[in-house]
Formats: C-alpha cells, sequence, structure tokens
C-alpha cells in the first residue's frame, strides 16, 4: 500500500509543483506591515489544501499579528496523534538585485526551485501537505489522527504562537510532533537532528568616572573602564575554552560515549576552510563538533567603550559595554544559568567600577530526545529508504524555541525532519530548494506516517 | 628697580587691557580655513606689538599653514638667551550658544576677563609682552637675550613648526626656554610644572573567521575574537595596575622620596567627587598623584568588535579592535615601548584568531628638569613672591609636545610657568582668566627676567 501512495505523488507530480508554484508566490512577508493582505491569502491557501485533500476542520485562527492555519483529523481516538508544525511566512527578499530570478516567481534552474520560501518553510511544509494528500487520496484515510499548525511569525519570533499553545494546550497537543523546518549536513546525507541549544544572555555595562576623561591628567587614577571590562570577561572564559563561571557546567548531561561516536560519524563543514581562520579551538578534551553540538558555550556578541574613530584619541571613557549569551545543553536550567553570570559579574568585578546587568529576558532551555527513541528510529528508517544512505544523528548547537515550546508545554518528543541542504540559502538572495529532496523528501514522510 | 618696572605694568593697566582686548577680538581659529586673514592678523599683532616695544628684529615667518611670529634681542652674547614660546591660534568658539557673552567680544565679569583665548594662550603670550615692554620702558634694555617664538598651529598639532625648529635649529637655539601655556594646580596656588610625560601608541585588530557567524551553529569550534582581546588586554596590565608587558618598567626613572614628597604636598582634586568614582584606583605602591604625575600608564582608550544595537544578535563577530596609549615618564624611549607592546601582542595572541597592527606614528619622549635646577629655584621663587604663597612643584601626566620637542632638539631646560587656573574653562564656552593672575604672573615675569 505505501507503494502505492509513494506512487500517487509522483503521478501527481506537476500539478503538486503547479500548487507550491502558486504558495511561494504569496509575498508572505511577516516583517512587514504592508504584507497583511499576502499573509491571510498565504494562510488561505493552507488552509484550503487541507479542506481540499479531506480536512473537515481545517480553520484560521486569528492572533494579536498573523493568523495562523490550525487543522484536525480525527481517525480513532485510541491511535496516535501527531502535531505538524510548519510556518507560512518568509523573511524579507531584498536585496532583489542580488537574485537571479525575482524571488516570488518561483523558477527552477539544475533542479533546484529557486523561491524565497522554497526551503524554509514553504516548500517544506508543502511536502507534509502532499504526503497527508496522497495517503487521503489513495487509502481513503489517514493512518494516525493529524493536527496541524502552520504559523505565521516565525521568521518575527512567533511571539503569539507560545501564548496560544499554552492557553489552548488541549486543542494543540499530541502524541508526538513532527517539524520540516531545517535541513540536512550535507546534500544527500539524511540527518536526524535529535537535539537543539537552550540559551540565555545577558548585557552588562561596566561604568568608571562620570564622563570621559584626558588619559594623561587622569591616567593611573581610575580604573578604565574597557580594561575593567577585559578582566571580566577573560574572568568567565579561559584560553582553553572552559567556562569558569562557577556551578556553570554543574547541571550539564555528560556526553556518552554513543553520542560521541554519532557525532563523529556525521560529516562536517572543514571550519578551518570555510571560515579561513587559522585552526579550530574548542573546549579542552571536546573536538569541535563535539563542543558545537553537544556543550554549552559562552560567547560575547558585542563589546564596545571608547573611542572607535580613526586615528587616536587619548581618552579613559567612562564606560564599557558587553552582550554575553550562553548555549545550554540538556540539564542546564536557562535561568539559573543566568543568575550565575550575574553573581560571577558582580563578585568579579574590579574595584573602581560600577556594574549593571541587563538580563535578556529570552530564554529557552536546551532540547533533546533520546537517539533510540522508537519515533526516531523510524524517521531514520524511513529516510534512509527514501535516500538509500544511512542516516547521520546529529544534535545542533542553535535553538529551535518552538520545539522547546513543545517540548515544555506538551512534554512530547519532537522528530526534526528535515530536507534542507547547505546550499539553501535560508534568509539570503536566491534561495533554493532540490526538487529530488522535495520528491525524496515526500517518500520519507509518507514511509514514516504510515509506519509509525 | 624691579619694583619701578613691576610699577610700569601698574600703571599702564588699562592700555594694556585695551591692547590685550584688542588681541582677543581677532578671531584666530587655527582650524577653519574661512580665517586665514584673522590668523595673519593676530600675528601681525603679536610683531607690532613687539616692535612698538623696541624689538628690532621681529618679523612674520609663513609656513606651509598659518605663520610664526619670530622676533630676537640680542643685548651681549655672552649673556643667556631665553626662548619664549607661545601662541596665538585658538580653540573654534562654538557652541556661540552657550556663551554668556560674545567669545570675540572679551567682557570683564567678577574679576575674569571672559574671551576665547584668554587663558589659552593669547592672554598668557600677552603678559609676556607686557613684562618685556615694562622692562624696556623703564631701564631701557632687557636684562638677558630674547628669541621669541609666537606659533598658530597649536591647537591643530603645531605640524609645521617642529620642522622649522628642527631645520632652523641655530635661530631658535638658546640657554633655556619659558612656555606659559599651561596652570595652577589652583587658584592662587602658584606651580611649577617640571615633568611632563611623553606618549606611545597603537591599535590592533584580532581577527576570527571570515564574517560573523552564527553563535549556536559555530560556538565551540572558533576562537571568539572579541573573547581573545579580552584575554590579551587582560595580559597587558593586571588588577593591581601594573603593566605586564615585558621590560615596560625596565627603563624607568624611579621616583625619588624628594618627588613624592612634591607630589604629595600638591593639592589635589578629590577624584572621587569631581569624577564619581567608587575608589581611585594606582599602580599597587604608589598613590594616585604619584602614578598620575610620576609613573607610566597603559590605557584602553577604544574597544569594539561584533554588535552594539538594542537586545540581542547572536553571533560570533569575525573582529575585534582596540586601541592601546601609553604615557611614559623620562628614561623610556616611545619606540622601544611601541615595539615592547607590539612583541607583547604577537607572543600572547591565542590560538585560532589572527591579528594586525597599526603603530600611531606620533610619539614623544617625557620632559623633565630637576626641580632643585637653578633656573626653577628662581621661576618659584619669583612666583612665590608675587603670589605670596610658597609654590608647588608638580609633574603632569599629560604631553605639551613643543616642550618635547625643545627638550629634544636643543638639550635646554624649560620653564613651564603657567598663571591658568582650573576654572578657566580651556576650549570650552566661557573661557575666562582671572585678571589678578594677570597682574601677579605679569610680576612674577619680570621678577623672574630679571633675576634669572
Amino acid at each position: 500500500m505505501i507503494e502505492q501512495v509513494k506512487q500517487y505523488a509522483k503521478t501527481h507530480r506537476d500539478a503538486h509543483l503547479n500548487a507550491l508554484d502558486q504558495f511561494l508566490r504569496i509575498e508572505s512577508v511577516s516583517t512587514d506591515p504592508t504584507h497583511q493582505e499576502a499573509m491571510t491569502s498565504a494562510a488561505s491557501f493552507v488552509r484550503d489544501y487541507l479542506r481540499g485533500i479531506g480536512f473537515d476542520t481545517a480553520r484560521i485562527e486569528e492572533t494579536a499579528k498573523h493568523p495562523l492555519v490550525f487543522a484536525e483529523y480525527v481517525k480513532d481516538p485510541a491511535l496516535k496523534t501527531v502535531l505538524i508544525y510548519g510556518h507560512y511566512d518568509v523573511q524579507p527578499a531584498d536585496p532583489y538585485e542580488l537574485w537571479t530570478s525575482e524571488p516570488f516567481e518561483p523558477t527552477v534552474r539544475e533542479g533546484r526551485l529557486y523561491a524565497r520560501g522554497a526551503s524554509d518553510d514553504k516548500g517544506q511544509v508543502f511536502m507534509h501537505l502532499v504526503a497527508l494528500e496522497a495517503m487521503m487520496k489513495t487509502t481513503g484515510e489517514l493512518p494516525l489522527n493529524v493536527k496541524i499548525c502552520i504559523e505565521g511569525e516565525e521568521e518575527i519570533g512567533s511571539e503569539n504562537l507560545y501564548q496560544r499553545l499554552r492557553e489552548k494546550k488541549d486543542q494543540f497537543d499530541a502524541d508526538f510532533a513532527i517539524v520540516s523546518d531545517s535541513g540536512m549536513v550535507a546534500e544527500d546525507q539524511p540527518t536526524i537532528l535529535y537535539g537543539l541549544k537552550g540559551f540565555t544572555g545577558l548585557e552588562f555595562t561596566v561604568t568608571g568616572p562620570n564622563n570621559d576623561l584626558h588619559s594623561g591628567l587622569y591616567g593611573g587614577a581610575v580604573r578604565n573602564p574597557l580594561m575593567a571590562m577585559s578582566h571580566l570577561l577573560a574572568s568567565m572564559k579561559d584560553t582553553d575554552e572552559i567556562v569558569k563561571v562557577e556551578g556553570f557546567y554543574e547541571d550539564v548531561e555528560p556526553l556518552t560515549e554513543f553520542e560521541r561516536q554519532l557525532m563523529q560519524a556525521a560529516p562536517s563543514e572543514n571550519y578551518q576552510t570555510t571560515l579561513n581562520i587559522p585552526e579550530t579551538v574548542s573546549e579542552k578534551g571536546y573536538s569541535a563538533v563535539e563542543h558545537t553540538m553537544g556543550r554549552p558555550t559562552l560567547e560575547v556578541n558585542g563589546l564596545f567603550g571608547g573611542y572607535q574613530g580613526e586615528g587616536t584619541k587619548t581618552i579613559i571613557p567612562e564606560k564599557a559595554t558587553a552582550k554575553l549569551t550562553c548555549r545550554l545543553v540538556p540539564g542546564q536550567d536557562p535561568e539559573k544559568i543566568q543568575q550565575l553570570l550575574v553573581d560571577h559579574i558582580e563578585s568579579h568585578t574590579p574595584t573602581g567600577v560600577r556594574v549593571t546587568i541587563k538580563r535578556e529576558p529570552l530564554s529557552a532551555k536546551a532540547y533533546k530526545v533520546d537517539p533510540d527513541h522508537p519515533l526516531i528510529v523510524q524517521a531514520s528508517q524511513s529516510y534512509e529508504k527514501a535516500f538509500n544512505k544511512t542516516a547521520v544523528f546529529v544534535r545542533m548547537g542553535g535553538s529551535i524555541p518552538v520545539v522547546e515550546w513543545i517540548d515544555d508545554i506538551f512534554k512530547i518528543p519532537v522528530v526534526l525532519l528535515g530536507f534542507g541542504t547547505p546550499s539553501d540559502r535560508l534568509h539570503s538572495p536566491n534561495e533554493s530548494f532540490p526538487l529530488k529532496n522535495f520528491d525524496l523528501g515526500i517518500e520519507t514522510l509518507i514511509d514514516f506516517y504510515m509506519n509509525v
């Protein structure tokens, strides 16, 4: 039966690509207030497509900003229920002049579909619609209960989604979730993303004298805020890349030997070449890949104070500011880590200066699902069958807030099944998506839905 | 005879203030190319005044930018020759709206003469002219040979003066120099400035990846340039304010117990109050005043890299830049210190990043004259007699390049006899000069010239 379902997708490929073309033509740029109508059109497209393939419950739900599409299909309450998440909003397309073809006029060149949203995330959302359609049209039903949430604010922080998920917990509740809003570590390399990092951060300012001072008349009498800031930052992480903030590693779930093997087995970027750095630098005892995927980080994102112009200005500046964020791993609590950072800064501030701290209000716990979890095993098998290659299992150093929220609110596993490739140029001009992955991805999804 | 000379100055006070009024009305703003005519007028004023009081040789010398006034009076080649230095150019007067009276319409209020240049340096230059006039008119001659150099580019870096002094060494050569372009540490406190700091500097940039990176995807694989910069800076000076650059203190002339007593005896600013700092911080083993006046410093004047906007941007920035300057004391060679800084930076750069260094081309050696030098002793005595108060002896943490050049080119002592006060608001709106200091300063100069 699976083969017939997959055959349906192949037979109707042209119709599907035509429909996707319509979807991609809608300029659903969520950050641009003049595109409100396009946002509604894109949401309507998704709702109508779902109704068209047999979802009786498929509706647009207004939020304080952009609407989300909710749909539901209950086959048998006793069966498993999946929550499919995706987003129909896209990044702005400018600078337009760097696009080879128009961003909202989808074009195929050398097997790739070029358009804003082709990969992130309309193209991948649409693959789920096709998989669902193929099952409905071939077997007359879906193999499990399905809830669908396609939002319109992912590119601007999903500010209304988190609230909605918490307030309408029952409406969105499911046994597991599936998200295709990510990619594969290399073209043709099935990739199971089974963990994401959390984060927390803060900004702090070291203040010395009440204005910039003449470095000759006052140098030697006052603490230089820039030097005080350097001492403070240097006290937070040593040159072995080990964070020295007391308690920082206390709750870190250690990397198992099995996970370290998985991470080393995944093909990875040659950092030295792609980034033009003399060498990689990672926490002592861990490789760059292990540190990036599985160990917490502390990074200075911005640092400034004093004179920035040409030449020399001999001042002692009145203040220095640093912006810090940490990427967290399972076990670490963002609020606790933020407090440890505050404590460290306050207790390590040199004499002669004052420090003020602004805590970053957004934070997230890390997400991780056991790579041996039956859902993950099933995902990898479906993936491998379609792409004819063994899947790799990786954790990502980045954060996908919605995944962390689903984990936090519903306590259900999230299957991250992404089909993008490193060449997709998300958020940049000439975004594209390989049609091969469109086809094989749909096969993967059909196989997964029918076997899970 | 001295008393008669001083009496001359008193008797002709109104005429002198009228002449000074004319001098101050000339808008000799050296930085403003539209004021070229005013520059020539100011130079002419000085030349004509000198001719009027009996200088046969008094001329305007053109330079590549603004002219300088040179005058010469040879009484007897066997006698001592003094070189009097000053400048007739002034800082721009804007913002005009913050002036209580017009900057180029001199006004007396509560014993102070308000005008741009009243203190820095036309007012003080004019005091020398009056002292010379009083001696000439009273005794028919000057008590020593005099050379005068009043330039027009002090406020813009004296770019042509240094070259002229070197090229025409014989023309300007003297046995000692006198400069009144500074002030007293407190109103009514005769202040002998017997030392200035030298300086050197550089700017350096720590470069990591070839563009800003996503802190989640790359954090743990690359060295963060901002953190590398913090480690580098922290390695250069510890929290005891001791510079850790190897060899930095090697040639430093130590502070004698006598000098430390002089420095402690001078009234000084209450830094905590005036600067609003929790406490002063100085090199371990030295007080703030001792460090500022007599010990070398290393200061970060500017530091920047990464995101500086509102909120959070989770990047690892591609680079970080710092601007450094050192104030040097006698014994230290600016070029050697600059090389030590370069060596330190290069040898302490953490792995994984590259560093590029831009050496600041301007540098200066420190200047110091023995506080027991007969010229200095004479200056303090003349000062004390006029102001009826014991003089304090201080060194200044700042640099006055012309003093360091005179020292370097002519190897002669420079007497820094300044009559400005901390309330003069040099370079700011409402610049002023106390008329009391105009009177007592002229007395001091007369006494000095006639006794030296």
